[in-house]
């Protein structure tokens, strides 16, 4: 293999396909990226077996081949060079890297060695415009779990049914849904490991297209030049439907960033040893929120609109503030069913988005 | 105490006092910041028993009055609140904060517990420029050592004598010299702890007037609203004239950033298992750089202008880059006298700064 290729797109597509180097992987030859000649371009792939990423740029290439290098060693190396252009040549297995007067020879692997894709059966493909699917994977993502324990929690559920495709993620105490509308006439229910859509929030940029192909097991993101694919999670997915309510006794709207700020400020005193425990008094037109730990207490008042009842309830407030940040809107609408019931956050008047959280259970003279 | 103050002015000078406080302290007190009404002014400070550090800001005060409270809570609950009044009253050791609809009570520690400053008999007095002083904490506290068991050496010296100040760090394997013109006639030889100065310089902005006092065991740095004092270290600081070598067998000059990038990039392969280890080979108005490990080899050419003997000498390119980044001017020029003998380095034209290293000894055939 001999090829000459830019620096600073050489450098961008090795940052790209590092998303899909796992830290954990004991596997030797996958802390290395395969280089290739493919179709007169350079392709460069990264998998940890779970994610595969596969990104293809520009280049003269003087001799067809392929190797595979070090990740971080490779990427440090091009990423420090200047912005001129780069000559690799790779014999046997060793790279020879050379621009302007920095020299470089490296060790790396057959590329016979790296794992190939396996074959992929595709079902169904589909278009998604990427600021809705960027904006789905933002709201949802946060609310998986972290917990391998249940590897199905660990995934977004993706349902596309009738026009209309849901994003649901949960972890038992809380869920988040966003709903985008599909142009696919097939039903599909699909659950996406969430650090693969974490890590193509950050390879997604606003220009490409994306389409979407699902087939048994797997699932694959095709931004052109570079493809992500993915094993799907197994298993049975909770019945979201059954878990939003449809009934409430207390309906509240109230200033998105006014209720964050108040929520954030109550939590500074309840952070470590009270589990971010805070209290909502929700009567009169007015939120108050209560908090305290040994060294003090605080006290916060905001303005609501109210219908119904009003509510004495409690909550971890990292699991109300993460749903409150993933909304844009100025005001938000919130739902109660006594202070046993879940939560539920929309933003007003737009039922694309809906946040649900557990409340905390205390004893009535706890309030 | 009752005092109103506003938020961002409070926030800030919350800021400055923090950085005299030690996450490693044992001593509850100083986990705190003292807040004191003082000639019509809110008075902030903090210390960890070595730094000590003193601001002041506008408030209106109601009634007079002092509390210690704890100052990440403190910091915190501040920080948070939206940018405008604040009401702080102080009962017994119990402070409330109110601010819009917020309300807090922290429980603070009486102000007769918090430590004194020691008496100080002010010895000598002199400004200096702020810019120049900067510029000279920058350029030598991060040669100072990380090894407690040398103390004397994790401090900078500063030596006043005919009105130039040096400023002086070493650790063993480097020294850095930075010289400033200083308006004082009398002598003064201080060693300041490196922490101070580095927690110093982040304080310092350009607007102020920095003026020096020294006093046995002390030195006080004054900006107006923002006083630091700090105790000296103790013990004999190494003679560093002794150490800067006059006589050079070979003087090359060198673009910088050339010259770093370039060693930068050698030091790629030599990171973990070869303790940065580049080997320079300097002729023929050239530096090649080597580097190796077990994963593969690097040759970098730098272009140069050379006088005098061609060497052969090898380094940890850590404790060059170091040096070299500490210079701003676009060239510096590099002495040596045989591959046993430090290199000394200085911007070309200007002896204000001078870096010397220590090379790492290699049998010659291992060049």
């Amino acid at each position: 293999m001999r090829i000459q290729v830019d620096q600073s797109s050489l450098s961008n597509h090795i940052n790209i396909v590092q998303k899909g180097i796992s830290t954990r992987t004991t596997l030797q030859i996958l802390d290395g990226i395969l280089l290739e000649t493919v179709n007169g371009r350079l392709k460069l792939t990264a998998t940890d077996l779970e994610i595969r990423i596969e990104t293809y740029l520009d280049c003269d290439i003087i001799e067809e081949g392929a190797i595979v290098v070090n990740s971080r060693i490779f990427g440090d190396i091009i990423k420090k060079l200047p912005n001129s252009s780069i000559n690799i040549k790779v014999k046997d297995n060793s790279i020879n890297i050379t621009c302007e007067s920095s020299e470089f020879n490296i060790l790396g692997s057959s590329p016979y060695e790296y794992p190939e894709l396996p074959t992929i059966i595709n079902q169904n493909s589909f278009n998604i415009p990427k600021d809705l699917f960027k904006s789905a994977i933002r709201q949802t993502v946060f609310a998986t779990t972290q917990d391998e324990t249940r590897p199905i929690l660990t995934g977004v559920l993706l349902e596309i049914s009738n026009g209309i495709g849901s994003f649901v993620a949960l972890d038992g105490y809380r869920l988040a849904l966003r709903s985008i509308p599909v142009a696919l006439k097939e039903d599909i229910k699909i659950v996406i490991p969430g650090r693969v859509l974490g890590e193509l929030n950050k390879i997604l940029d606003d220009e490409e297209d994306l389409t979407i192909t699902t087939a048994p097991g797997h699932v694959i993101f095709d931004m052109g030049d570079t493809v992500v694919s993915s094993r799907l999670l197994e298993g049975q997915f909770l019945n979201y439907k059954d878990i939003i309510r449809k009934e409430h006794k207390t309906n509240i709207k109230v200033n998105r960033k006014e209720f964050q700020d108040s929520l954030e400020r109550a939590s500074l005193l309840a952070k470590e040893e009270k589990a971010n425990l805070v209290k909502l008094n929700i009567a009169n037109n007015q939120i108050i929120i209560k908090s305290n730990s040994e060294i003090g207490n605080v006290n916060e008042e905001v303005p609501s609109k109210q219908e119904g009842e009003d509510i004495n309830i409690a909550f971890n407030s990292k699991y109300v503030i993460d749903g409150i940040k993933a909304i844009d809107s100025e005001e938000i609408e919130l739902y109660f069913m006594g202070s046993l019931n879940p939560c539920i956050i929309n933003p007003v008047e737009d039922k694309s988005y809906t946040y649900l959280v557990l409340p905390v259970r205390l004893a009535q003279e706890d309030y």
